[in-house]
């Protein structure tokens, strides 16, 4: 898809896991115009950039940001490092995608929102899934009240994971889920508060196995499992509305998608005096699995940001919807700091 | 298989959902000889009979109670009804079966067990997943110690399931990740704490969707989802050792059980100054699906109730283990009712 | 659901792997009134009737068919003793239905048809498929143009199945899939020329593994794998059509008929000399899976043979249906013997 | 993986569906140095190599092949231009890389091996999935006589496919399945004789649908089925054996190998008059599924290419294994236009 402007510049900071992914789609999406690649490993800076390139490696963060040929910055390093870069960046006038969650506390989220503000930057966050066009089909269920009044939405996220020393498995996994919750949920409605139960059986010094509780408006509930012990990859997330269901499975790519048009009927509040058999039934139809089109929804998050820079408007997943993954994490940690009691997600003031 | 002594001489009392099955596996049995069916309907009891069954139908449970032929009576009526109905069938003098759970509390349960120790009764419940071949194996995995060290015991129980008047979903569903828990872990060590998180978004009256957290000793976790409102049907449990991980998919007849050996091996407690990759490793070996002989878990059961009662001993699944599981019921009742506190589970003075 | 008529008195000889199944049936069906099990071997008879039955249990099959209050006869036994004992009890007065395959050849069949047609007594042959909601569905899909013409079907049965002596692979499984093809084709239009090729590569004897090749009208194809060696079970008829193509999968339970609105588009004979893209195009919609009710397909067997015989008719899958299984198993047979050349079906003169 | 010598200079001819997968491994490889990207339309060569790249694009294969920096080609154009492509680089002295099949019939591919021998360059057939870890296993399982005696060998291979003018569904997918066959196989025995069945629905003008069936040494049988008509995509290979059975699922990435330890066992050739059960066994052992690297075939393919062509010797998939590959197509088209017959494989003289 051809623009009618000039590709946005751009740098890719962070080698590690997520950044050649970034590399990659960087340089086939016909809106930005990759520049450098920057890690504190010049080495592993050259191996992203391969032999065959004129895109520049360099371990000096100082090089990227003083070259006007940048527009905007990737950043795909440690959580802990987000907001020192994020920062620098946006000050040295530079566009800002970070990789998800935006920072490591709701407070640093929150000087890169105001900073980018007032310097009138993009600050976006890259909530990769947002961009897939599962999640997509998700939102439009919602919506478009095809799943009728909301019910439930279960995630599990499980893997073999990168047992991390700066980050637990909710600040890891996490965001993925809430993220999509924030996406997917009518009007921005994040969960107002949280319980979080974890358990680290390794001894590691913090949490590996973690599950989100998250009571929804309406008697609804949330709840997500996450998990870097499992020996199974699984990444599943149901919702369940009073019409119709959807599982979304996104390991079985020939059907990511499953519609179901089942479910329980009730009369009104059960009488445990009458016959169940009066008063519950059961709708069993069929169940659609939608043609939905594969592409990488990394190629989404970076054609959105090139978009949201030449357009001069927030992107789909802004700083906004960072932070309010961070007030849930945030607010996830004191829970599990009290046992688990619900702890409430404190809004912006 | 042949027994040395004759037959036991049983009644089922209770024609409903489970009724049915207890009567197909009494007649198929070796060890037991069916002498009547009993239900408030005379006409459903009928019908479980059939035209061609010497089989006696009843709505009297006087009669059933009055006829020494009956040795032992098997119950699967409403739970609400458990505790009378047992009750009056041990005072008869009959060795008594139960439907899970034992009782609609504690307390009843614990008369029940009382009672039946005093007249020298046989008190079994019916736990039916504990003889399944699937559980036997992940219990001997356990014990042998072919999963190292236990880190999480994960459950998930869904269904279209059949909303209740008189029941949540937890009293419902989770009796059998409790019961198949208390078989598997170590020493009968059931969860001492637990707390519960529910939704009833349907307005029914008590939960339909549950989680169920329960801190074990060592650091580890176990977590049980229970759902009447999923359109697909779901029954896995994931025991994860700090050797193997075992998955039980009793939906996937022909691989039941994988055994992983497959996990992350740490140095130590991270520390984040060091690289990740010095302190973390993974190990990826083979998976294991070992074979298992398919036979009904019901036979088993009303096999093992013959035997008790001919041999004179205590249930593999007998009163106590279904008084465990009320414990760890009625904890999680109070849990929901305190926002999904932390409750203790209460040993038996 | 209860019928005008009394139920047809019905007797099972052969108590062996399906009788079982049969006996369960007619004791639950409302239209049907077993009165005896048959067998050479009584043991097993008595076994399969049961401690608490009023059914009686006999090895000789004459007390069966002189008794009056037998009015039909279901056979389940060798196939090799199909012809002779179908014969007798037509002959006998009774109206008989016979496992798959009808007999052990076209003639022997050809025998039964015309004897019952002589007699005026009901030959049903068990094509217990034909009575599955998925087969009823697969029919209606062709029969109601939903998949457009019929581009190919393609079945495979695999198993660790029952080795024998007496028959081979294409015999044994075959029949199944003839039957399907034969009850779903438009105008029971059955292929006219197959080619087998087989293999035996224990040593047994005869054929263990076997593939069907039936061109059918139109260009299309009907393609069949019966395996008895195969570690694994699998059961799926693809039905592929210019429109729709359907996959029934047996073995998954939730989801056993998909229809795929997919294919391939042409605008006629390709030209080698134009750009493949300016010719051929892909239309990827949906995927389907309509409610199907779960009901035992031999319940419908048994009560589509009573009914066949109280309204004096053919019943769907008559004696007619097996003729023709039979005509394409002989050239089946004729094909292997040949090398795996293309034989025609006879047609009846 | 460093080598101790000079990486390979190559060129890639065809930048359509193929192709940019070479380009993109070749660029990852260490022992490889990509100099050129080729095709017929200029535009569709830039777009491969990039904005960010210094490797060259051209319409002109002169330019290539003179270019002494280019030691080795890799061709992935179509089929019919394989031959004038191949030779003319091997002819100007180039190693040469050639996408299945080798050629558009025996006879060309013939030349390229007699004019590669020569002239002393290698030349290498991509027979992708020799170079999977999951054939590998195959491999080893048969050669080390983990399975047994050699039963059968099933390949499925479905999609919906690219529907081609210049070649059959035989002549496109089989060559996958009969060079695992080549690859698997104790010695390269590669049937020797072939039935082809097909079918063209659509009316394309060729075989859209088709299956093979290759007796083997010792009673086995080896079939392959290839369709381009399905809505699903499948690609299994089961190979059985007298001790254990293999399925190899491509498509199930966390467990694409299934090693079953069951199978039927015989104490001879059967004989219908003694039971079944005294002659025939069965063994129900554990499935298990070895753990396999996860890596790129194609990575395998151009390391191999650039180490046969520095240690001048024969790659794994030489030219002979592309002609045994080509002999079975020829067979198989001849026995398709004689409506089935088995047709012999021609060795070479």
């Amino acid at each position: 898809m051809s623009e009618m402007w000039d590709p946005v510049g751009v740098a890719v900071v962070g080698a590690g896991y997520w950044g050649p992914n970034l590399v990659r789609n960087f340089l086939a999406c016909e809106s930005t115009d990759l520049h450098w690649v920057c890690d504190t490993s010049l080495e592993r800076a050259w191996n992203v950039v391969g032999r065959r390139s004129t895109v520049r490696a360099t371990d000096r963060l100082d090089a990227v940001l003083e070259d006007t040929a940048v527009e905007a910055v990737a950043i795909a390093t440690p959580v802990s490092t987000h907001g020192d870069l994020a920062l620098a960046a946006i000050q040295a006038g530079k566009h800002v995608l970070v990789e998800k969650p935006l920072a490591a506390s709701v407070q640093a989220g929150e000087v890169l929102v105001d900073e980018a503000r007032r310097l009138g930057r993009v600050l976006m966050c890259d909530h990769t899934y947002c961009y897939t066009p599962s999640v997509a089909k998700l939102r439009a269920l919602v919506h478009d009240g095809e799943l009728g009044e909301l019910h439930y939405v279960d995630s599990v996220r499980l893997n073999l994971g990168l047992v991390q020393a700066d980050t637990d498995v909710f600040w890891d996994l996490a965001p993925h889920d809430l993220s999509i919750l924030d996406f997917i949920l009518p009007d921005g409605c994040i969960p107002d508060a949280v319980a979080a139960h974890g358990a680290d059986p390794m001894g590691v010094g913090q949490a590996c196995i973690g599950y989100l509780s998250m009571p929804l408006a309406g008697g609804a509930i949330a709840h997500s499992h996450v998990n870097w012990l499992s020996p199974t990859k699984i990444r599943t997330t149901v919702v369940g509305g009073s019409r119709r269901t959807v599982v979304w499975d996104d390991l079985h790519p020939s059907q990511r998608i499953s519609i179901y048009d089942r479910g329980v009927e009730l009369a009104g509040v059960l009488d445990p005096e009458e016959h169940r058999e009066s008063q519950v039934s059961y709708r069993v139809g069929d169940i659609v699995a939608p043609a939905l089109p594969e592409r990488e929804a990394l190629q989404g998050v970076v054609r959105e940001f090139a978009r949201s820079i030449r357009e001069t408007r927030a992107p789909v997943t802004d700083g906004e919807a960072g932070l309010r993954v961070l007030r849930v994490l945030e607010a996830a940690t004191r829970s599990l700091a009290n046992g688990g009691a619900l702890e409430p997600v404190a809004a912006r003031v």
